[in-house]
């Protein structure tokens, strides 16, 4: 589920296992980090009961020195109890009347059993969403075991209810550095089992998988990445011909794209304001630093609930759009003074610079939807003649010494991660993605992809949004033979050429 | 702040103070206590650092049987704890941010103190808002004695914070009926001391006065009352010829009601659903029963948001609005198989019964954002064939033998109140409609007012959004005389005539 | 047919029968006929084949010397053409299909006529809806005598189906101030025939009645007027106590003001604007004076379609109403010079003003949605060193000396009579509401209506909103009769109390 | 102005010049033709003043006979009548205003003359805002020879300008198909003159110098052509190795197709159901088959209106994108009964069927957005058991034996050329792309264009927008040095990977 926003543009360099030390350094890890802890804690804002197992359990032994089986017998699996598989259980019941999708494949590959033979290791965020996925996989007939991409992101009920079904997974909430790198050790070196798909997120599994296995390579058929950083990571490695598998971008698919952006931000644009702040929208003046995708859903949400909204743009073609979308096309300068939000969607930095805060009105929110936490020259406002004062979670109040107050929300990392939620439905898009595309490199005749990156073919794509439009109770036109001919299309799909825009 | 929804239209008998053991029956209180418990639970939601303070306090001891006393050596008070005043105070502070018309009020009545002599007591909500405008009346020269509306929705550091300047506050949160009663008691019974303004929320106070303290009338000039209970209690006063004293109606003025009701529920519809649910509105069939005011805000926000919303209506008129607005005009049951959220706001009962229910699809959620918890037909679903699971605060999944889910929200009480908050400028729109009243009220000259129930004049509902104007940095045009002719209005209004329809 | 933007709030005097040659001057009468004007070249512009057999018409004889028969042997009408009838009843039978309710009308009324005996006499536009209405009242009952309100606004063919079917219709397009109240004496004047209601479209026929045959009133049971002229008029009788008998204004039905403000200036500001000028909307900054029911259309509309809005009010709850709605509320001078189009919607006058004119940019389009001609001081610009250019019919540059030029549409007068057409559908909404207002009069018992101007009954409002319903397919809901008794309401509706703002 | 939607997707066969009398069978020239016959209409619709000049023309004479000299005494141009320079001079410093771009690039370019030495022959559609290209490239300091794509298109009055300036111009308005080539002949055969750049629009012209003169090609340095059929037609000569120079397709340049497409149908749409049928969108329903860009344009602003829209796709991509934008996703078959507005926009054919056509009910209206006349089976319906009637231009009453009514707007072809008009904003975005087009071509060193065709550089994309944001006063924000670095970009541009999707 590692969302695009959760890392960023950073050029990173390919971590290395040794220095563990380091760790923390390294902005990838930092930006999963706090995507971690924004999952758990916004899990928490919207009531979800899984939070409260979590922190009720009291029991602080390391599930390493505990000896856990589950019902069948089993004990190759590591999470923080197995007791709470029941409850972990019904969080999964729960997501997988949100991911449909998901389960019509499990429907539709029922008889075919597609991954029959596949072997795969997973490393992802370990939620009531990711299970879905996990026994998707299961049911079409591959064997997975699996680890958490991040240290505080894991469900301990929902990875009881995955290892008491037989799936062997290492993971818990609160791991150690050194308890993240056992896990995944565990998933992959085990005797007599050994992987021929990786599905990662960051790059973290296939990173260890290099450095300590790098035979496994041998048998694997595909990777499939979904987070930028990972991508950014295969890329890499492909352009220094160290890539020795085929790999599948799964990030920039159309489909996943538009959720995780336009669609996405358009609803957790609100959700974070009003959660943080109880803003009252209408009237508001909103500046919105970027019009892409994150900024084309943040505008056309504040803009419905009646907040004013302008806009900032370095590239003239989307400043053209926002000015026949009907948005003001500004200078930051020229209005902060007047704002009462200011937002930042560029994927660049010191887009809102100490000298923009210092011209801030008194009560001016400042917030970050873009791509990293550098949008915000937050680190400018660390000065000894400011006072920060925490009013509430993920809210400080930057106070001048004239009393005017500025309002930083999550300290200037993503607001839709620290302070909103993100709707199982986006999720069952992007699960669905990863599912595919395993299939699609699982099945591929050999030749069909080289030791390269890929993008999800369109066709796959369309499929993934095919299985969605259930949920809509939308009904697709079909295409008849004449028609197909006419416009020289196959009557299913791919329906667009590669370049179409959306 | 008693918003109009807390109550609804149910007929209510006036409640005898004797009666205090059949208290919990009246449908007036029990709308009131949800609502407090909302307003904490609301609070929490939104990180509040209040309901920290409030909740972390450890102590049982009741306060009335504390002896407290502030820093000016004053015992004429009682507080849940006299030392959170420093932190109450900030609170009142951040609320005073937002509520800039009443300091701008402050400001413009300094010299001439329109309240000098005026005597207040008061209940209402005791929150930070509330504090605002207590301190305003206190500016513009009022003595204030005041005491909770509600036995949840005092936050006890504002209350302390209010007994350290010196208003005599009798209010905590959790009270028992009879330390309610007691409260009011103690605020209205003091010696030397007897109120000539009453500024009420509900009538409980009024109603004490007229049962314990009837001759206070004689002094009295005028009550304020902002609830529809209340105002619903005054007018069988008024037609029974028992209303002695003037009496403002300020629940039904213009701006209030725009603020309450379309304007607010905009924004907390959305905030609702979201908290509670996590839901993606993109794509989402929504009815809305009801298109008034409540009504029409929802439908904006939610087909805003990319939702496919149609409505039901009983009056033709609205009807045909909301065809022309772009809503399909439907009855419930033609549609109820297909809905993913059933919302109503009609102010009546039975609206969507179980009939309904036992039709909805699986995962439908059902919310009531209506003036009462009559609308939607909860008690019906507490039988033996459907299972309740509380997924989450205010989230109930009620499950059918066959497995599907409906899910219930707030138990069918009003959604904004129980899930969502209410912006700090809707209290204040509320406030400075109250301050407004009471100036009028203790100010006009003799027989302006007669024993009866009056709206607030228009020129000073103009006024009350003239205050608020600055928010948005708006700028009105002024008549010029010859304009002012021609249109023949006075250059300082009312400029529209009562009937108007805004 | 004569909305209320056709006259706007002139201190008109009560027109003298005796100063036809002073006609000219009359405010309301010039209000009037520019609005025929505009209808017929409205109706050219949208291609309606009515204008042509119209224009096509080379016969200069005076329809009062020309002797004609219709097929029936009547030679009781005077009109063009009799020939014309068919192509006229084709027109009829066009409009009919957009105003099922008069149809509907008809059906239900079948049975029990319920204009059975009545005897009305008729002043309004003769237009193919006019036609529907006039066949409605005959289908329910009524003997009718026809003439037109204005003296350009006939389409000929319509008045010849008319006198074909056996309505006498006395009228025609072009007609001299004398043939206009000669048509009229032929109407009311007629051996054997008595007028028992009077249908009124801006007091002419009233006023001829009291002049010539004040006996008439005797019989007459009420009259019915729909123009903002008209009722001022009825309402100055009833003030100097010569009003004689019951009068209905049916200009202020809620549904009828709804639909001639807020949803038809919704589009036609698109329409007028469009067809005048050809202006791409997306991205032009628009000044909008009054945010009233017709700014509220119009501002509603252009940002829909990516116009950036800002207004003008001297209203604070309007303009409070503008800030939640997103608009920036501004005073003109301030930003007159970034404006791409200025639009008044006031009814004051001198909105735009001289220096406001002087300060425009180049390219600047300035026109008025509002009730009169008055709002843009475009006499200002008649001055020498200016340059007026027709560039199209309705648009007029007027060049600056230093070749600025600034684009005033349809100069000054109402952009939506001159340079839109209104849609047949709210046409339907007026003479639906004329039908029952008729009926309501006729059938009234004895002493419901006094010597007075009324309202049309909130039920009867409710009902003409109901008529229309089935075209937009829309079902309503009946309430049960519990909930009826819940909500203290008639099931059959009114649903509303009186001051309900809608 | 050969807008794409002139075209469609016909596999065209390459026109044969020799084939003058199949001319007609052609689709492309189909196309083009209803273009024009639509051009002019619209014109007169919005009370183009140059539409009357050209009609009051009683003038029967071929311009071929006629001889005729400008007031220079030159004699090299064929126009209608020479005389009219003056009026089309007066059309032409209209559309500059809104032409500020080209007027720009002649100021910036001023000094370099980016096109000294450059031949161009042109031939285009020939109104005021060709002319306002063809001086602008003139200004940059190329010769021009030019003729019209169209034998309707021309604006006689326009032409008449450009030939009094000294361009040579051969076109007018009503050519026969022989005048057509002989005009394009003069143009191109011209003694001591040829040509180094051809600017075309369709094909035509570079169709015949390959046919007549390919021995210009040898100094030819590029084509631009902007043409969805010359596009194609350049791509089939490239395929088939036959192009021997560079060609430069402005078509799918991003700006361009978002003004075509998405901002020009969101304001045409609403334009051409007005004009033709005078419809009330409130309220209507309306199914629009295809959301892509045409569909989203048409999407939006029918909801905005208060339409309630469906729609109907065959790619599950766009479909999603549809409900997450609210709106429901259909089978055609499913709704048509209940539609008031059925639009087409897919580039299929027969997407509405006669059997749609027998179900739809009374006063359904059709009609085509979309890129050819196909998509609607409107030969279906010229069958015996159906009347025609034609209401007005371009609307046909279609009448079922059971006196149902279907109206079929323009015949089926394109509503928004031919019931609306192009606002001269998105002829800029054309005209500007196509100056470009013609200065990179002509100053780009050996090398970088090979005999091919090209998309426009990325960079000149951007060049474009960026020269009609003044006419929006947007003020576009700068990188720092800082920041460029950081996100890897010239701080010029351009901005975007290729791929983006804007």
């Amino acid at each position: 589920m590692a969302h695009k926003h959760g890392h960023g543009r950073e050029r990173i360099q390919f971590a290395n296992a040794e220095d563990k030390q380091e760790f923390s350094k390294y902005p990838t890890k930092a930006g999963r980090r706090s995507l971690s802890r924004s999952i758990s804690q916004s899990s928490t804002d919207s009531y979800s009961s899984a939070a409260s197992y979590t922190d009720s359990s009291d029991d602080e032994t390391s599930p390493r020195d505990k000896a856990q089986v589950n019902s069948h017998g089993s004990t190759d699996f590591c999470v923080k109890n197995i007791k709470q598989a029941e409850f972990g259980r019904r969080e999964i019941e729960i997501a997988e009347q949100d991911m449909s999708a998901l389960i019509s494949l499990r429907k539709r590959a029922q008889g075919e059993k597609p991954l029959a033979g596949a072997k795969i290791v997973g490393c992802t965020h370990i939620t009531a969403q990711t299970a879905v996925l996990i026994e998707t996989l299961v049911a079409l007939g591959a064997q997975c075991r699996w680890t958490a991409c991040n240290i505080y992101s894991t469900q301990n009920e929902v990875a009881a209810a995955l290892a008491e079904t037989g799936v062997p997974v290492f993971a818990w909430k609160g791991e150690s550095e050194d308890d993240f790198w056992w896990c995944i050790d565990r998933c992959v070196n085990n005797d007599g089992w050994q992987a021929n798909m990786i599905l990662d997120d960051g790059g973290d599994l296939t990173h260890w998988v290099y450095k300590k296995y790098p035979s496994v390579f041998k048998k694997v058929r595909g990777i499939v990445e979904e987070s930028v950083t990972g991508v950014h990571r295969l890329y890499q490695l492909s352009k220094a011909g160290k890539l020795c598998v085929p790999a599948m971008n799964v990030n920039d698919s159309v489909t996943k794209q538009k959720f995780d952006n336009l669609y996405c931000c358009r609803e957790s644009i609100l959700d974070g304001l009003k959660r943080t702040t109880d803003i009252m929208f209408g009237g508001k003046q909103v500046v919105v630093c970027g019009y892409g995708e994150v900024g084309k859903g943040c505008c056309t949400a504040l803009k419905a609930l009646g907040a004013i909204v302008c806009i900032t743009e370095i590239d003239p073609i989307c400043a053209l759009q926002a000015c026949m979308d009907g948005f003001r096309v500004v200078k930051l300068s020229e209005v902060i003074r007047q704002m009462d939000v200011v937002i930042t969607c560029t994927g660049n930095k010191n887009v809102v610079s100490r000298e923009h805060l210092d011209r801030m009105k008194n009560g001016c929110i400042v917030c970050n939807m873009g791509h990293s936490n550098t949008e915000i020259d937050v680190a400018s406002l660390r000065s000894p003649e400011l006072t920060w004062e925490r009013v509430r979670s993920q809210v400080d109040h930057i106070i001048w010494p004239d009393g005017k107050r500025v309002i930083v929300l999550a300290e200037g990392r993503l607001l839709n991660l620290s302070c909103s939620t993100v709707p199982t439905f986006v999720l069952s898009i992007t699960a669905t993605t990863q599912a595919l595309a395993l299939i699609e490199l699982y099945n591929a005749p050999e030749g069909r992809y080289k030791q390269d990156v890929y993008l999800l073919p369109k066709k796959m794509d369309e499929y993934v949004a095919s299985l969605h439009l259930p949920n809509f109770d939308a009904h697709l036109t079909e295409l008849s033979d004449e028609q197909a001919k006419y416009m020289g299309l196959n009557k299913n799909g791919p329906f667009k050429p590669n370049y179409y825009r959306y």
